[in-house]
């Protein structure tokens, strides 16, 4: 059971029990930017992990996979760096993601198992360790408190992880819990993400890190992670390409106290509620400042014959060139809405579809409704999200995905910049 | 067996047995832009058709796909207008698409359901049939001659179904076939197709007339056509989005004489190489004339697993917007390349991966290889395709993928009209 759900500022600095803290390292040209992120956990913790599917998948992607796996999985420590991939970058590649590991282990006392590693940036550009080593004991020095009161930490930090972001992504919410035994508890779910983005000249990636001073089995952790994803973060889409690098930990600390929670726990549904309002929260933040951005694109589909339809339903709208460029060209033009439908290979027939754009229906059984234009406009002006709703009459299952416009600005981002 | 082949200038006027013409009935408000095409054949004949594979396919697509299945399916005429689709128009719209073949077939003494009729434009608007009663007569009147010498008459066609296609597109080869019985034909194959364009306020489709004088049978014919289209037309991508009204149709008059060509005859084969070489032709100038192009990119995968994989991991680099701003950046950007192919779903190990942009390696066993920036940007500069050859290493299945680079110019297309 899930109680008294209160949003918070900030992200991971709210989480007791964990340190956080963004530097610049040298990773980056501009020794203005922050590009490596620390986090440290009071006591090696729980934590469980999702990456990219991509098979161009990078070096710190596949240790990271392992170390997971490793031993009974408890972390101490997370690194993230900026400004470059370590994509694409064989054997040597892979040696820095180890070595990283190894400098993090010896300055703080622990496994190099118990180290992950996540990296974004130019992907096929070698990544030495010697940045690492220079970096990594500065970072611990600069560490903030693990009291959940270092929202400056948990912001730098946030910071750190950027690339082609316009700003820092948090989120965090406090909620109570009633545990199985009836006894009440306080926890806190906060977290931070990148935004899918691009730097020159290669594409960069989503990376995320979410806590709770909730106490959590690895396998209740794994299964919250997963479920609060899945109808999260893998429901944005920016432009339809998939990272390389892509990765999302959460990390339990449990410094909030209380029972541990386990899969099987009443308890550990509530913990999903809240990690998924974090993670909407921290996805919509994404999709909002995808590149070029001028709108949010919320598709809802409903009515669908089953999960795999609706999101394939959602998702061709939500990926459309001509669904994003009449978004950015404040058009309501559910034309492009029903080809995309119609061509996402979810099974429906066109005269059991009805669509409304900002809650004004402009298709009903698969025929166009007049609608007024001139209010069309006006909903285009004021509204920054704009939400289409799309039943297809063809079921009873549904889905959300976030997306935005597509604009001059994205094509400028990716691709004016060597012409 | 397929000897002689010879390019020639336009497209359908070179058919004997075929009259055709492209005129202004009114369906747009500019009366200076041709927007109804007739294609006439002398005695009806053998045709086949693909169509949109898309749920909200429009009424002349359901019509069409109807009459090629009635009777003996010979064609006498095809009616094509350009600036309505006719699609999401329910039952009137439907009314309109048999009037409009009842029309025509009174005015050439056949039956209604010896007429085949598509339509590309606004989708949800009401189609009168009133424009074609006044047109198709007029069309009639101004009809090219049957002789395979009717080039002005084929280029009118061409214009006629135009929406933002900025020139017409046809293209015709003349060649020597050796039938069964040893003795030789000379043929011809032309065709016009339009270009997968956009009309405000909604998408228009690709639609496309291939005639041959050889004589096939309709068997001989749909596979011929099938095979052609699903090589060429069918791998071309502007921006992954698939129209309401796609269809492409085959007409053999037979007028070239010698011996009918069916299913299992050598000749047939012949007939599949030459169709594919002008849909190829066809498919090139789609893509290069996409919407905002300035490079048509050709995307060359060997060494795929299957077919399928080859074609997922072609269609995942001529989709991606990343990769599409890159070559509008004149950017090699392999990277970009390397992650679409991770992320189509094509099974492959990412060090046995090579890719080549331009001819320049780029990617050897996954990994980078060092080129000359200059040299690229060169080629960027003089070269209007871009071929990108990736070998995935795999397997033996190949593909080949045409698209186009993606600019402000399909942004504006597509997005400005109403900011």
């Amino acid at each position: 059971m899930l109680n008294n759900v209160v949003s918070l500022e900030g992200g991971l600095g709210n989480i007791k029990g964990l340190g956080c803290v963004g530097i610049s390292a040298g990773f980056r040209r501009n020794p203005q930017r922050k590009d490596l992120a620390l986090i440290v956990a009071k006591e090696p913790c729980v934590t469980a992990g999702v990456f990219t599917q991509n098979i161009f998948c990078a070096a710190p992607v596949i240790l990271s996979k392992k170390h997971l796996m490793q031993a009974d999985g408890k972390i101490k420590a997370i690194v993230i760096n900026s400004g470059n991939a370590n994509a694409s970058t064989g054997e040597p590649g892979m040696q820095t993601a180890v070595e990283t590991t190894k400098i993090t282990a010896k300055q703080l006392g622990c496994l190099p198992e118990q180290v992950l590693v996540a990296s974004t940036g130019v992907i096929g550009a070698p990544l030495s360790a010697d940045v690492f080593a220079d970096g990594i004991p500065r970072a611990i020095s600069e560490l903030g408190s693990f009291d959940g009161l270092a929202q400056d930490a948990g912001l730098s930090a946030a910071e750190a992880i950027m690339t082609t972001d316009t700003h820092p992504k948090q989120a965090a919410q406090k909620f109570t819990l009633v545990q199985n035994d009836g006894s009440e508890y306080k926890y806190i779910i906060g977290g931070m993400v990148k935004g899918s983005g691009m730097i020159q000249p290669n594409m960069a990636t989503m990376l995320g890190v979410v806590a709770t001073d909730a106490p959590l089995t690895k396998a209740a952790a794994n299964i919250a992670l997963k479920a609060a994803v899945d109808v999260t973060l893998n429901k944005v889409t920016v432009d339809s390409d998939t990272s390389t690098n892509d990765c999302v930990f959460f990390v339990s600390t449990g410094a909030g106290g209380g029972e541990t929670i386990d899969v099987g726990d009443m308890a550990l549904d509530g913990i999903i509620q809240a990690l998924t309002m974090v993670c909407e929260n921290l996805a919509r933040q994404i999709a909002f400042d995808g590149e070029g951005a001028t709108r949010l694109i919320t598709v809802n589909v409903v009515g669908a014959a089953s999960e795999t339809d609706a999101d394939m339903a959602a998702r061709a709208v939500a990926n459309s060139p001509l669904v994003k460029t009449a978004i950015a060209g404040h058009d309501a033009n559910w034309g492009r809405i029903a080809m995309a439908i119609g061509k996402s290979g979810a099974s429906f027939k066109q005269e059991n579809v009805s669509i409304s754009i900002m809650d004004m229906p402009v298709c009903e059984k698969g025929l166009p409704i007049p609608f007024d234009e001139d209010e069309a406009l006006r909903r285009f002006d004021e509204q920054t999200e704009i939400v289409i709703n799309i039943d297809l009459g063809a079921g009873s299952a549904s889905t959300t995905i976030w997306s935005c416009d597509l604009t001059h600005g994205y094509i400028s981002i990716n691709g004016d910049y060597r012409s």
